[in-house]
This record gives C-alpha cells, structure tokens and sequence, in this order.
C-alpha cells in the first residue's frame, strides 16, 4: 500500500508491528494499560509545560500548564480507550499539545474505567469534572471540553449530562475519531473494517460491552443519537480511514437537526487518533494545531 | 422567532414579504427566472470586476474577472435554482466574491435548465465546461468548481462524469446548501419542514420530478449515492435550518468512504444559501471569505 502521505505508511508499520487485536477478544489490563501510558512517555508534552496532580471533581487528574496560557482559559480533555483503557498519562502529551495551541490551561480526567467501573461512572466522573471547573470559579465561557475515541463520547456525554442538570453550556466541544455509538451502526463499520489498522468491528462490539455490563444502551452512554439541543459549538475530526467514521458523521447530523454548529473534518487517509502520532507525523501536529486555533478562538 | 444573529432575521421578513412557495405547485417559469435575475441586479460584483459573455463548452457563460486575479486560477460555478431557475446574471455577485476571495477567474455556466431540457442536459452542459477550460490549456490543479442548491448537486455530478470520462480530477469542489439527492432522504427533511423559509420537502419532490422527467434516479442525478473514489476534497457549508441539510451530511459520508477528505461545516440559525445574501448578512461575507480562502489554497 503506498500513501500519497508517507509517514502514515510508517505509522502503520508501527501499528502492525505492535500487533494490535483491535480489542477483540480477552484484554490483559494491566498489560495493555500500561503499554498505553509507555505511549505516552514517548510522547511527551512541549517544553516549558508544567504537569500537577490534582484533585477534580473527588477524580485524580492532571493539570497541565503550558508555557503562556492564561489560567482563566481551561481545556478539559477526556483521554481514550474504549472506556477501558487510557489514563491522563497515555494522552498527557496530546492533550498539553492542544492547550498550547489553544493558549489553555488543561485538566485531564483520570475517569473510572471499565470493567472494574462499568457505564455510567465515566459519565458521573465526567460531569463531576465539569461541575468542579465551574465551583472553581472557571467561567463556562471559558472552558471546552475535548476528547479522543471513547473520550470524545465522553466529552458529548458530559455536555448533555450537564444541559440535563442545568448547568450552563461549555464554549465549544472538540472531539478526536469520537466513538459515540455502541451499536455501530454506521457505513463505515463495514466499508473500512480491515482498512483501519487500529480498531475491528467485532473489538468495539466487545468493548461496548463490557462498557454497558448489561445496562441499557441509553443516549448517555450512545450520544451520537441524542438531541443536541443546547449544546455548545462542535469541531469534529476523523481519518477517512476510520471503522468509526459514521459516528462522526451521525453526531454532525446530530448537532445540525438541533440548531448546534458543527463543523466535520474528515481527514484522508488518516486512522483512528492520528493526533497522537504527533511525534512522527506532520499531519498529527497539523491536526492539533488546528483544532488548537478553533479552541482558543472558542475561548476568546 | 428570535436569533443569536438579528441579520439572519432580517432575511427571513425578507423572504417571507416575497412570498416563496417552496417550489411547490405550478411554476411561472419566466416571472420566476426574472425574479432570481432581479435578485441578482441587487447584488454586485466586487468593484472593479469585469463581466465578459463568453462561450464555454458550447453553452453560453459568463467570466468575472475580479480586480487583480489571476488568469490562470478559475472557480468553475454552476447556479443553484431547483435545475430550473437561476442563471449566471442571478448568482453574478455570489461567483464573483467568491472569485475574489479565491484570487481567481470566474466561469459561471448557463447550463440547460428543465423542465425544457431535463436530466441529463445538465450534466452534459457541466461536463462540457470543465473539458473545454481543460482545453483552454487550464491545468486541472488550476480549477475548482463549486456551486450552490442544484448547483452543488451538479458540481458533484460533474466531478464524477469527468472522473468516468477519464479526466484528470480538478482542484477540490465546494458545495453550498447541495442538493444532492432526488429521494428527499434524510432526517433534516422532516425535522426542517417548516423551519426553512426557503425549500419544503414537497417543493422538492416537485422539482425532483420536474428534473428527472421520468429518466431514472441515477448517480448523476443523486450524486450523493456516488461513489466518490478519485474525486478530489470537498468544502462544504450548510445552514442548520435547510430541510437539504441532511444531503449535506450524506456527501460528507460519501467523501469519507471513499477516502476523499472533506470539510463540513453546519452554520448554526443559517438558511439554504444564505451566502446570497451577503448584501445584509454578515455571516454570508464570512462564509464567502472563508470559502474563498479555502479555494485559493486548493489553487496555489
């Protein structure tokens, strides 16, 4: 296969070389937890950026202050993994990438994890994260809330959850490759499955799951088919090459029947995440400075 | 009604005093293509535009040459008007700002309208254009076509004729408000019904017939059933409001599948190509000015 940008070809050499099992089948936790955080150590965040633990929302979390940003400007980033694995050391230089582009300060949410905490502690702790912000003092005006993967339904569950308890909406909502559908349902699952080098139709039917553990399938836990009413400005991104992509298609369907502006950026040739690649691939530091640009605008 | 926007508001009074039927029922052809001309008269070029009636691909065509532009630059523009109304006189103002901001020259299509030449006279008339700026001398990487309503649905149709005729792909396409799809598929259709001041869904089933004249549904009539391979990245904006809404988005899909990149964005309070209302609606310079800049950087 040869791509008309080569360093993805490299990434996905990478992948293959990991041998990714696309989530299917029994996971080792530990394993695959701490194989994400290793990823996150060869990822780190840009220099002069300050890392605290913190306390948010009754969570562990991380502060993240790049160099510059105001205080008052904050990005709450919801890290990915299929609401099983991830934590804010995995995505810590991601999300510390993204608030400097936005000149923000972020907080990365160590939400609970499935299995151990099934559907809807992510959501609880989601919510709980939000409200903090605002008992903080943070002007809602000043917050977005981001997300990669599961961290991106997360992000639009955490918006709703907070419309539905009354709380006043975020600046804007950015979600990375957002798997916010637990019925994949969608063109995509079958039209890019085997094309997409890091997730298999059959892994996100197992890890929903797991995620779900029995409960129903509710638009908290699928937010890609709730009504968006209320909610705050959309950036989408996704790879074309994506089993996820008609997720990000249905929230930007989503967003315009309720009157919320989205705007959908479906990338070519890219795959699931690919901002993560930061390091080795321009496209992933192009795509972060973008969306960095959007955010910042959004808290302006 | 209130909006976020009062400008949007304004068009709305505006649209509502003029009467529009939604092209539903009998259409008076002439006083309708007079109107959309007269709408045209009202706005402008930018100042210093030349406007030149040219010949292109043996149909008449307008080129709108904006102050300083570069002739080796050209934004291929087909009008919107159900495929029976609109004219380049109607939509002078809409391709020449466009142009301007693209840094380009303009050719506006006097493409064959139905009901007198149906489905697939259009198509023909679009493909004809594009092969004769390709044998101006033009470089495919030169030109991007866009268009608006129909026009958009047609931009795609001819992306995809050329594609199949074996022409190298242009530049990128940008579509505006497209109508894409003969079938009124799509949740907007019932969700936006009565929203929109300017399309109803019967309206458009009347239209769609009035195109089709009894030829079958194909691709080229619903480009947004297409499959897209090859064809080159997509710009496209679309108001929430429009019934079309959802057309938009199944382009979008489309693109993604078949792993052509797209953008896009869902204006939040906006109306079926409310760039044409750029005399009174400051979201519609913004949108143009966008655009435009998008274009100029497929074009360099």
């Amino acid at each position: 296969m040869t791509f008309k940008d080569p360093e993805i070809g490299a990434v996905r050499e990478l992948l293959a070389g990991m041998g990714g099992d696309g989530l299917a089948g029994p996971i080792d936790y530990p394993t695959r937890r701490a194989g994400m955080d290793a990823f996150g150590d060869m990822s780190p965040p840009p220099e002069g950026c300050t890392v605290e633990a913190v306390t948010l929302g009754g969570r562990p979390a991380e502060k993240l202050t790049p160099k510059g940003a105001a205080a008052d400007k904050v990005l709450l980033y919801f890290h990915g993994g299929a609401y099983s694995l991830g934590s804010p050391k995995s995505h810590r230089g991601l999300a510390a990438h993204l608030a400097a582009g936005a000149g923000a300060t972020a907080y990365t949410s160590d939400y609970r994890l499935a299995p151990e905490h099934p559907y809807p502690a992510a959501v609880e702790d989601g919510l709980a994260a939000y409200k903090a912000l605002l008992e903080q003092g943070v002007a809602p005006a000043r917050i977005v809330m981001a997300g990669d993967s599961a961290g991106g339904g997360l992000t639009l569950a955490t918006a709703l959850a907070a419309r539905d308890a009354g709380l006043p909406a975020a600046a804007g909502l950015f979600l990375i490759s957002p798997w916010a559908n637990m019925t994949t349902a969608g063109a995509s699952y079958a039209v890019k499955e085997g094309k997409d080098p890091m997730i298999s139709t059959a892994g996100m039917v197992d890890s929903a799951a797991t995620y779900l553990a029995g409960k129903p399938d509710d638009v908290l836990a699928s937010p890609a088919r709730a009504d968006f009413t209320g909610l705050p400005p959309i950036l989408i991104h996704v790879g074309s090459e994506e089993v996820l992509m008609s997720d990000s298609v249905a929230v930007a369907q989503q967003a315009g029947l309720a009157g919320v502006g989205a705007r959908l950026e479906i990338w070519p040739e890219m795959i699931h995440v690919w901002h993560a690649f930061y390091m080795m691939l321009g496209a992933g530091r192009r795509a972060i400075a973008q969306a960095g640009t959007w955010i910042g605008e959004r808290l302006s």
